[in-house]
């Protein structure tokens, strides 16, 4: 059998590179010999605390330098992170956290309020970060190991059926990621990597992996400004940087004319297909955008486009990373060149499953391969090309937002009968829920209860901007919903998503 | 388990990358695309010839494309590849081929003569590359998959006891061995490597692991030219270069006042410790020199000294690549900083061990570490300082000597009744082997007679370069030989080498 231990990857990079810039803030610069010493003093705080081997210790946290150490802690005492999206409701998140079993909830000051409403409904202990440092450490660090096939991390995903799912991936799935990328993008001494994706994300998350594997400078901002990102590319030597669509056109809104100076070589456009015009008005100021998809199961970018094909492969997600494969398949056929068909992934970037969710895992994963539900097709060259997001997935300022679970929260109302959600084209998010209900007999409708009602119960990004009454809602023969009909009955003032 | 199967490397490049250059030689220029469907074709000969999984099949040739292709090819026919250093005598390559249980041995033309001495010794079938094209090709091409824990090479490395080991490497080490070095190294879309390495070594070998997993050109040299190295560099955009001391000197000897052009960022410089002055020529000319450390074992090397380093931390081989470990140790202890001890490295770059030798390979492997039998010590900062090599080990440009065979061979001869091996100082070579000999008694000394019966039996890089006659050898209280004591002896007009 195949070793699959390996120095823990943290302490490696402060052994190998201890005085190269580990991270940048808008407060302090911070060496991997610092960053490391931080993430074992934290480390001996949470064992002291009793945070135990395989515990999940769950995270709600603004983006900052004390999050990350608090990452590579839980890695280093043995445990698995649970990062929590910072706008779920508080039911939401209780949710995930009673589904893997999490013992731990830890929080910066600012989710305070949130985190306590949070622990109210689970079983779990509450600590502000500031409490796990009063925490006399313990004499046991950082592990020195990590095991490939370990589970480091359990990030929630949305389905089909409303009910998140907590997708584990390991620290070889993580590896192979980051391997998989720097094949792609190469590796350069002055590599600087500027991180505005939230850290709760994959595409945050994998930033770190990097940052560490490749002891490469990461700038962390706590939130994304356009005017700060730019200044960053302009004038602080940043290399490369992950957006979606939204955050790359505010940028451009942004800038100035002289476009970016040429040590900039890499923008990482993700979070679904980039409009044409965005992807010109990249050509005329030379920006090198690659386009790239990827999802939480495959721990972030599972295929890429590279700049020279951006505008003879308009609309392309690229080619797979090298150690990932992708084919199409039909009813379990695979399909020839530029025939469509459902896009399945294989490769040791790909989760091994859904924590404690055998049949999820066996419904999507058969024989290796990843099966996404995003409909696709490859063209002669073995190019990508994303047609239809998978179950009418709404995506939201590069937030997933699932019809299925807006709709699940609606019909617990008690005088929602139907309901159905599509995504409609927003300036500014790319998209926005639009929701449709059909009212109970005898009962009134009111939008302002009902958005009230959703409020209270879902991230803010996925309330629907509108939610319309009708007399019915559009079925096939066997009542299956059918969501593209909706796009009739949308008022003139709303367009429907652009593939719609 | 973790899941270890990923796309064969060459397949997977030629899907990602058909058009980039992969080789450039004296003669042609060639894309991935071609190389594929040139690997494809001799794979589909191999399997007509009737080579089947896991078959050895052992390799008699000049660097060249045609080599590089029926590595791969063999790769992809699910056999493993047995590459012969073409300076064995046949009674040594054919000892070799027993002990692997190859089947096959195949050649290039200026190899027959050599190769048909070599099967005459074994059960092997003997084929030039031009005599498996004649075959016809099967349907069946190459795998699509390699798994990481399958053997992909076994390599002779000879030892204390003068009996040649084959290392094991897997897929798996090649892999990890490329992803250490390309986290330490970088990887830029225009590197281009020079490779005037023998591709039967460890060395060369792992530039064709690069090649295909980085997708990177490769400057292919059939033999080594300090002229025609410097005008890769000067004139062709070579960006990278594996050499050992002695080329450096010799290249350092042909290149003009200016130097290098700033496209040239890393001379890799292994097979044991450089010399002061040929450091601080590379510096004048600021060439950047990166130190290195690497066993056979290891796929290649396993520190590396980055060029910042260079005069800092002199006579370094730096620090472990990332994926591996090195620790000092004496009768088991870890030894602290400074202090002297045996190199002991760990890391899923290291061999599973060798072939049919469990005791060996129980020996050399202990607790998932590599027991290289080096003397060495790591300083404050963690930087690795080669003291001694494992046993009395002389290094002949580039290629290892292992003192125990040429005294075995010595001894066969019926004349011979002690014989002790020493490395003495060479200007071209770096170090060549020196022979001390007791004669029998009664018996009278012939030079010529016994290094003719060396040449009969040694690969020419291992004949002494004198063979001395003693009355008796040095040797310990428990008759141990004490090569060391042998330097006393040498004739004022060669040197020991540096480190006696």
């Amino acid at each position: 059998m195949m070793e699959t231990i390996m120095p823990n990857w943290l302490m490696r990079r402060a052994e190998l590179t201890p005085d190269r810039t580990a991270f940048e803030t808008d407060r302090e610069t911070v060496s991997f010999r610092t960053l490391f010493q931080m993430v074992t003093d934290i480390a001996r705080e949470l064992r002291s605390i009793g945070v135990r081997e395989n515990d999940k210790v769950a995270l709600l946290s603004e983006s900052s330098l004390e999050l990350v150490g608090f990452y590579h802690a839980i890695s280093g005492a043995g445990a698995v992170s649970v990062p929590l999206n910072n706008r779920l409701s508080p039911e939401e998140a209780a949710w995930q956290l009673r589904d893997c079993g999490a013992r731990w909830l830890i929080c910066d000051q600012a989710f305070l309020p949130l985190a306590q409403m949070i622990v109210d409904r689970t079983p779990c202990t509450l600590l502000t970060m500031a409490e796990v440092h009063d925490q006399p450490k313990t004499s046991c660090g950082l592990n020195s190991a990590f095991d490939l096939n370990k589970p480091c991390t359990i990030i929630y995903t949305s389905g089909t059926t409303g009910h998140p799912k907590g997708v584990v991936l390991t620290y070889g799935n993580h590896w192979w990621s980051a391997a998989g990328s720097v094949l792609n993008l190469g590796l350069r001494e002055d590599d600087k990597w500027l991180c505005c994706v939230p850290l709760f994300h994959v595409s945050g998350l994998s930033i770190l992996m990097k940052n560490v594997i490749y002891g490469m400078t990461v700038v962390l901002s706590g939130k994304f400004n356009p005017h700060a990102a730019n200044r960053q590319i302009c004038a602080n030597g940043v290399t490369m940087m992950s957006v979606v669509a939204n955050m790359l056109r505010r940028m451009l809104d942004d800038a100035g004319a002289e476009g970016y100076p040429g040590t900039f070589r890499c923008m990482l456009l993700g979070g679904g297909p980039a409009p044409l015009p965005l992807l010109n008005r990249c050509k005329e100021k030379r920006i090198p955008v690659f386009q790239t998809y990827g999802l939480t199961e495959t721990a972030s970018q599972t295929a890429t486009l590279p700049p020279e094909y951006m505008f003879t492969k308009i609309g392309s997600a690229g080619k797979p990373l090298f150690p990932a494969e992708i084919r199409i398949v039909t009813d379990g056929k695979a399909m020839r060149p530029n025939q469509p068909g459902e896009i399945i992934v294989r490769g040791l970037n790909v989760t091994p499953g859904y924590w404690g969710r055998r049949d999820a895992t066996e419904r999507a994963i058969k024989g290796g391969w990843l099966y996404t539900g995003d409909i696709g097709y490859l063209d002669q060259e073995g190019f990508l090309y994303i047609l239809d997001r998978r179950q009418d997935l709404i995506i939201s300022g590069g937030e997933n937002v699932y019809p299925a679970e807006v709709e699940s929260t609606l019909l617990g109302h008690p005088a929602v009968e139907e309901a159905g959600v599509i995504g409609v084209a927003d300036e500014t998010w790319g998209e926005v829920p639009y929701a449709f209900v059909v009212i109970k007999k005898g009962l009134v409708f009111s939008e302002k209860e009902l958005l009230n009602y959703c409020r209270r119960r879902l991230a803010g990004y996925k309330l629907p901007v509108r939610i319309q009454p009708l007399e019915r809602l559009p079925r096939n023969a066997s009542r299956k919903l059918l969501r593209r009909k909706l796009v009739d009955f949308l008022p003139k003032t709303f367009a429907p998503r652009n593939d719609f």
